[in-house]
């Protein structure tokens, strides 16, 4: 947010936000949930749906609102909202979302690195409806892959990013996941069954699951089928990954060599309890597992010492059969019946999730340190204080 | 290999193998080239690509060989050897074949573990050309996925598997995998422009590039397409993953809840220097990394101290452009030029790749032991002594 003081940028309409939000940036607003009302539900409520906004919330107009496709389409258009929701099939999925700055501020905490702060909340899980991206670009008659229309690139109209020169947020997926017939990218109007909040994007976003949140791009403008990514400082210079011997001294001449961030590692945190919590058993704890590219979690680990020996969670996920389409969350839960000591002792509950690919978490943040702060998906701990001789019942 | 006692197989027909090999263990025939072999040449040579038989090498007249299709299939067929090659269009690609159990040794070093030993070998590099399973089982009119049809299950001819009581290896992939345009599961005849040698399945295998080498069934008698997963031993009690509180005491209840392997996890080897070598600089190491389910390895990170500090490892890959159909595997490259020492001095090379969803390997194999020894992807180490007095020049 260096260059914020630089640009002119006017938050007098935001939308009301929930005030249990935890706030980690005011404006532009980047708000996430308590961590324990990520596992109440498996649909995570809007009120309590994180909030990554770039720029001011843009006051848009359904009724005149119409979205461009251009680029190496054969058929350049202009759709109107009533287009979009009456010429194309509606489609809806359940999708999680996750900012690749999730558990940041423990990256941080590690060394510091530049971003907003997260906790462990800044992902959610919707259901998402709209239609089909592909359907759109079919009808634009998107140009083959081989005449060079490699990349859909989309533009919000939420002008007056900071990070940018007050340009509007800006990014881009690949065509080969825009057109996947399986890949289930959406032009989203609804989220959880309501009218798509204008937190969330109104009147138009994208949703492109299993792939990081910035590449669903809120508030959609325009979509451009181009040879090479889009050109947006979102795209190119951050939202990228690095080694740490990569800083703020030779980052510049690395940037172009490392690829944008699209699908997903593999992720989960506890969110019940709370770090420093004193329990009584026997003791439930939640948390939620992720993975990227529509891939299934297929197990979460706990232990109860830190990480030497470790038990199966038990995992409230979607059942959708042999199939590479797992876009929601997985949450889990672990009961701790006993404890090896009579007296109140401290322990450091991890948890690790692992998906269909048998990928898993790192073990230490320090492994994966680098100086943007995404991707940190290191093993989860949480130390608390268990007391075995008081007990709920 | 505990049944082997009990089951009478006969030895006396298996094809010449290269002398270079080293046999992990001899009838069956399992066995890998010497490291350096793999970074020699971006393909494999079929004289030095790895082996992983379970039972003896069957001798099959190609003449009157016949692939049979059933189950769920509204046209069960029997299919000669000439009409794979004459009724259903002819596909080349190059993929590596990774065994599950690659790098075993290591993992065993650590604590011991159950099944044949393997070093950092058991996986190769190669082109083949068949038919696409696809197109057969389309062919066979496979039923819809509502139906039923969730996996394709093979069965081998090679009779004789002491660990399955003589029966014949079997496998399964999801019809998922089976029929996606993109997923390029193939039945092969040709590996590397040759017929298919005997060792690699003689008349025709399976090739499911991205997924475990254990599911790539050799010498293939029969497709049945089955809502359940295959039968077979090696489907359903091996090529799992389980945590380390999973032991032979406790590990048959757990079997049947844990998934078969399928997608192979990031990975990746130094081939040179080997252990203990001694260099003169500048030294350039090479080494392999590969991801599974087409995804592209974005980097290989290279550490000269043990994993404090990294630096970005020359990628020798293939250039697929934004697709995720990378079924080869990246060889790479790194030269030391200098170190920071005016005398001999031991140090501790580490390399860890990230394929393109940010996964990356996890530090310790004692964090992944699991008791079938499976999926060991940690870092991998090589402690060198490099001299600085003496240089090559």
């Amino acid at each position: 947010m260096s260059h914020e003081s630089q640009i002119k940028v006017n938050f007098d309409n935001e939308p009301y936000r929930n005030e249990e939000f935890v706030v980690n940036y005011k404006a532009p607003f980047n708000a996430e949930p308590r961590p324990e009302r990520l596992v109440q539900s498996f649909i995570t409520p809007i009120e309590h749906f994180y909030v990554r906004n770039h720029a001011p919330v843009p006051v848009i107009n359904p009724d005149t609102y119409m979205l461009k496709i251009d680029g190496l389409v054969e058929n350049p258009v202009l759709l109107s909202l009533n287009d979009i929701k009456t010429k194309f099939e509606k489609i809806t999925i359940t999708a999680h979302l996750q900012c690749a700055g999730n558990r940041r501020t423990m990256m941080s905490e590690h060394k510091k690195v530049k971003g907003v702060g997260w906790g462990i909340a800044s992902l959610s899980n919707g259901t998402w409806s709209g239609c089909r991206l592909r359907d759109v670009l079919m009808y634009a008659r998107a140009m083959p892959f081989e005449s060079g229309a490699h990349h859909a690139c989309f533009w919000g109209l939420d002008f007056g990013c900071p990070e940018d020169n007050g340009k509007s947020y800006g990014s881009s997926i690949t065509m080969e996941k825009a057109l996947d017939p399986t890949g289930d990218v959406l032009l989203v109007y609804e989220m959880n069954g309501q009218t798509l909040p204008r937190d969330h994007g109104f009147p138009l976003r994208v949703v492109a699951p299993g792939i990081i949140g910035a590449r669903s791009v809120k508030w959609l403008d325009k979509i451009t089928v181009s040879s090479t990514e889009s050109e947006s400082f979102f795209q190119r210079r951050d939202y990228k990954i690095f080694h740490n011997g990569i800083d703020w001294d030779n980052v510049e001449k690395n940037w172009d060599n490392h690829p944008s961030l699209q699908e997903l590692s593999v992720q989960s945190a506890i969110c019940v309890p709370a770090p420093n919590s004193r329990l009584f058993l026997p003791f439930t704890l939640y948390g939620y597992a992720t993975a990227g590219g529509g891939r299934k979690i297929e197990r979460v680990d706990i232990s109860l010492d830190g990480g030497q020996t470790w038990d199966l969670a038990e995992l409230m996920g979607e059942n959708k059969g042999p199939c590479s389409r797992y876009w929601a969350w997985t949450l889990f839960r672990y009961t701790i019946k006993s404890i090896d000591s009579k007296v109140a002792k401290k322990i450091n509950i991890v948890c690790r999730a692992w998906d269909s690919a048998s990928n898993t978490q790192p073990k230490f943040v320090g492994d994966i340190w680098n100086l943007r702060g995404v991707m940190n998906n290191c093993w989860h701990n949480v130390e608390v204080t268990v007391d075995p001789l008081c007990s709920k019942f």
